[in-house]
Parts: structure tokens; C-alpha cells; sequence
């Protein structure tokens, strides 16, 4: 990389080598980035090192490590374990640039602003996965043309912006911009809700004799995520209760007015149509490039926000803080 | 086939080419069997004969040759044709075997009713299909390896049940054998049901900003049959308004109560737990074959009602109602 922008990137320090965390890791080293981690278990930190990466479990070694070199600090482990880990953090390293892989956005900013580590945060989250977990799931090729959530909260600063953004593409992701909240609405549309509509299709079917005997793609598509460990699930939509509440709501509002179309008149085309219709519209949604907004610039926050809601992608890095030296 | 109960197929006379039927035209004939069809569209009539298929507009002739050779009809036109039609078929082949592919069975067992044609009627149901409709989207291949359901309702004569369950046999497909009513229950919950959640949550996400930006494959499994062309949905949902009354009832009831739970307790395990138990029981469901029940044995219609909600399947031939000549 020999754009004008080209800034040297700092080592990559991974919290909690599971699934996601285990990927980044090797993303990044695969990249030609300095990597390490730590895992509490020491069979996913003897599997990664077995493997010749760098992990350990003493997480006070690691996070004095990290301080030293100032890496960015990513915070992989699930949500019920992180202020725990947000503390010793704050103990080893509380000025180093942080992110997060975790997939809910307010819950994970809270609790780091709990932790006093706010000027220093901008969360993320790659949106992508399987239906298994752990080091041995791992791969670095997860993140290749998926989605990845870079927040664009008020707070957050453009260096350490910039850091995420380069991480995420060095991993083959490209960046969505979002504030948190609009992130957290949007996962309750498009993950959490489909979730537990997937467990109650599969509920449902398991109480009507002969079902399982007939189901088939269309059963199968619509119960899939249904498959994923429950405490992943409850984890995920447990920490986004307020949004998904919302939407729950309204799930059950448009399910019973199908069924009171479908009582009084014999008809469901009040949910057809305009689903189908919405359907259409997603299939045909286009990812413009995002190419223009300079990091750091006046209103690069808002002007990100408002590119990502329009479908906006970063698929190449943009300019860093400094370019303009 | 040089078993005992090699019995001579009759002719199979295909109403409606589009996709089940047209495919249905094409299997049978693969299968080395006679097989002719009316198509209501010349130009699929036409594309139909173009390919060397045996195909008219002429629908009394069709069924005039129906009667003379007591061929096997297949009544391939949506369930709203399906009147005008059955009294095209009372008037020219009265006598004939009568079957046919139409995705509820109640409901087109009392249409045929209505035209007084249920001694000589079986019910069938393919299940499968593309997102694609007509002729040209037909293929011999489409029921390979998918569930054909063949109704056992108390009046089934065991000489057509016979007739129809080689069809799907020929067609490639396995039997599901099922009464009417319990098919439409179970369709219900793994079709129609999904169906209507597909469109719920394709609505819901076109209403958040940056749902779409942020979808990736737990919303595009989930809303994959939203795709469906609206008028095939609403056909089958409404055609089977007492079966999915029911069912949106108990998904609203479900939804509510971990609605109920996320505000009052912050938690979705009520919904999580019995559906993730639910899809990988469905996971671990096994289809063994049903080897045993002879059609037209005493109590052989409740006897395949039970195997097949048991799981059972028929791969191969069972035995004829005149086997033990």
C-alpha cells in the first residue's frame, strides 16, 4: 500500500478466541498483521498455539503487552462476560484503542462507558457466523464479503475509527458505517426477530402430527437459525430486549391481521402483497460505494450514519485522519 | 418390473401444463409411460408439442380419449379452476381414476365432491416446486427424491390409490401416505404458516433504516419464499383459512409470550428452548419405509395414515390389491 494515506497499523490484541474471535485472529495474521490473543480456556489457547498463533490464557500478561505496543484491543467474548472483562481493561491497558465483535451495539457501549474506556471505543460487528462455535470453528476466511458494523456514535474518535475500518477490510469484510442504535434496531429486524419467529415455526410444527413427515425447503429455510445454541440466541436478543420488544409488537400486530383477513374475508393479501413487494425491493437493494467521506472532517460521523442507512459500503480504505499532512 | 403384483398402468391425461403439471407431462413419459395433457394456453399447448409432447387446447377431446382408455386424470390447475373444470371431466370421463397436485386437499376433495366425482378420486400432492410458474419451467426431474403425499381418507379406492402412488413412483418421488385433513394441518404449519412469516418479516425490515444494508443469511433464509409470486401464496393460504387460523393463533400466542418474558423477565428461554429442541428433533426425524401394508387389505388406509405420520415412507411399489390372485 502506497497510497497518501497509508499509515502504519498497530498489532492486533484478540479477547476470547471462539468462533468470531478465533477467525479474526487468523484473519489478521493472514493479512501480515501482528496478532495475538488471549482465551480463558486453556485447551483454545493450546489448539491456536499448537497451530502457531500467538495466545495465551494470562490475561494480565496479554493486556500489559497490548499497553506496551498500543494495539487494538477487540473485545470477542459474549456479552454476559464483558464487564468483567471491561475491568481488567481498564486495570492493564485503559488507553489503548478498543473495539468490539459483539453483536449487539447500545448494550456493548454502555458497558464500556461503564468501564471508563469510552474515548478510546468505536464498536463493530461482523456480521457473519455459523452454526458452530470455538477455536476449532474458526476460519480466516469468515469475514470475506460480509457485512462489518464500524459505530459512528458522536463520541467516537477518527484515529482508532480508522484503525476498525482497516481491520475489518484487512479481514475481506466490507464496512457498513452505523450509530449504534440504528445497528441494534436493524439486527432486531433482520436477526433477532427472524430468530425467534425460526424457533416458533419449528415449535409449531413439532406439535402438528405429520408435519416433520412433509417439511421441506421452505420449513427448512424458515427454521435454520433455529438450529444455533440457544444461549447464543438468548444472548443476542436478551441484549437488545428494548428494539426487539418493538418489533415484536409489531410482528404480532401484521400476523393478526392476517388472521382477521383471512377470518372475515378470506384473505391474506393485506400481508402478501406488501411483503412480497418488500422482498422484491431487498433483493434488488444496491451497495454503492462509499469513497468521498474523509475521516475526521467535519461531520464525517453524520455523513458516514447517513451513507450507511442509504446502502453505502466501504470496500477500499478511505483516507485516514492525517492524509491532508 | 417382473414382480407379482405387476399390474398394466393405465394412460396418464395431465390438466394443466404449467409447472407441477407440465413437469408431471414429462416425468410420466420419461418413465416410459403414456401420458397426454390439455393446456388452457395455446402457447403452452404449442411449446409443449414443440418438445414432442402429446399436448391440446381441445379439452373435450382430451377427455373423451381420457374415458376411452380410462386414463389416470391428474387435475394440475390452481385450486380456483378447479370447478369449471371437474365438470368438464363429469361430463366426458365420469368414470375415470382422478387425482391430482394441488397443494390443500380438503378443499379440492369437496370440489370434487360437489361435481360427484369422489368414488374414482385419490388426492396427491407434490411437495415441491420452484419460484418459477408455466410450461417452460417444468422439468422431468422435479420430483426426484421429494415427498409426493397420497390421501388415505376412508372413501380412497385401493385400485386408484394403487394407480397413484405408482405415478409418483414413476415420477421419482417417494409416498407419504396421509389423510386429508391431517395434510392440510401439517401444510399449514410447514408451508403456509412460513409463508405468511416470510412476508411479516420481509415488511418488517423494508420499515427499519438500515435493515436491508445490514441483512445477510439469517433474513435471507428467512424470507426467501416471500419471493413467491403473491397470487400463488394467497391461493394456497386461503384455500386452507381453517388449518391456518389455528396456526397464526398459536404463533401470535407464542410471539406474546416472549414478548412478555423479554419485558418482564428480560428473557426469550420460554420461545428458545422447546424451538431449538423442536428443529433438531426434526433434524434427527427418520423416514423409514413402509414395506408391509398391502393397499386394499383390511384397515390398510388407517394402517398407511399411521405409518406415514410415524414418519413412514414408500420408495418402492407396495403390493396391488390383486396380488394374492
Amino acid at each position: 500500500m502506497c497510497q497518501p494515506w497509508t499509515v502504519t497499523q498497530p498489532p492486533v490484541c484478540v479477547l476470547g478466541l471462539g468462533l468470531i474471535g478465533g477467525s479474526l485472529l487468523r484473519a489478521a495474521h493472514t493479512a501480515g498483521r501482528e496478532a495475538f490473543g488471549y482465551n480463558r480456556s486453556p485447551a483454545g489457547a493450546r489448539a491456536a498455539g499448537a497451530e502457531g498463533f500467538d495466545a495465551s490464557t494470562d490475561l494480565s500478561a496479554v493486556l500489559t503487552r497490548a499497553a506496551g505496543s498500543n494495539a487494538l484491543i477487540v473485545l470477542a467474548v459474549p456479552m454476559p462476560a464483558l464487564p468483567a472483562l471491561l475491568a481488567r481493561v481498564a486495570e492493564h491497558a485503559p488507553d489503548n484503542p478498543l473495539t468490539d465483535v459483539v453483536s449487539v451495539k447500545v448494550a456493548v457501549r454502555d458497558a464500556v462507558a461503564d468501564a471508563g474506556l469510552l474515548p478510546g471505543y468505536v464498536g463493530g460487528h461482523p456480521m457473519t457466523g455459523t452454526a458452530h462455535s470455538g477455536w476449532d470453528a474458526g476460519d480466516a476466511g469468515l469475514f470475506r464479503g460480509t457485512p462489518w458494523v464500524v459505530t459512528v456514535d458522536e463520541h467516537v474518535n477518527a484515529t482508532v475509527w480508522h484503525q476498525v475500518m482497516t481491520l475489518a477490510l484487512d479481514c475481506g469484510a466490507f464496512v457498513v458505517p452505523a450509530r449504534s442504535d440504528e445497528h441494534d434496531a436493524a439486527a432486531a429486524a433482520i436477526s433477532h426477530l427472524p430468530h425467534l419467529v425460526a424457533e416458533t415455526l419449528a415449535q409449531i410444527a413439532a406439535e402438528v402430527p405429520l408435519a416433520f413427515a412433509l417439511a421441506a425447503g421452505s420449513f427448512r429455510d424458515g427454521t435454520r437459525v433455529a438450529a444455533t445454541a440457544p444461549g447464543l440466541v438468548r444472548a443476542m436478543c436478551e441484549a437488545n430486549a428494548g428494539e426487539l420488544t418493538v418489533l415484536l409488537d409489531r410482528a404480532i400486530e401484521l400476523l393478526g391481521r392476517a388472521r382477521a383477513g383471512l377470518a372475515t374475508s378470506g384473505s391474506v393479501a393485506e400481508l402478501v402483497e406488501p411483503g412480497h413487494a418488500a422482498r422484491v425491493s431487498y433483493d434488488n437493494f444496491s451497495r454503492p460505494d462509499i469513497l468521498t467521506v474523509r475521516v475526521g472532517a467535519p461531520d464525517w460521523r453524520s455523513e458516514l450514519a447517513a451513507a450507511g442507512r442509504a446502502g453505502g459500503v466501504i470496500r477500499s480504505a478511505l483516507p485516514a485522519p492525517d492524509s491532508r499532512r
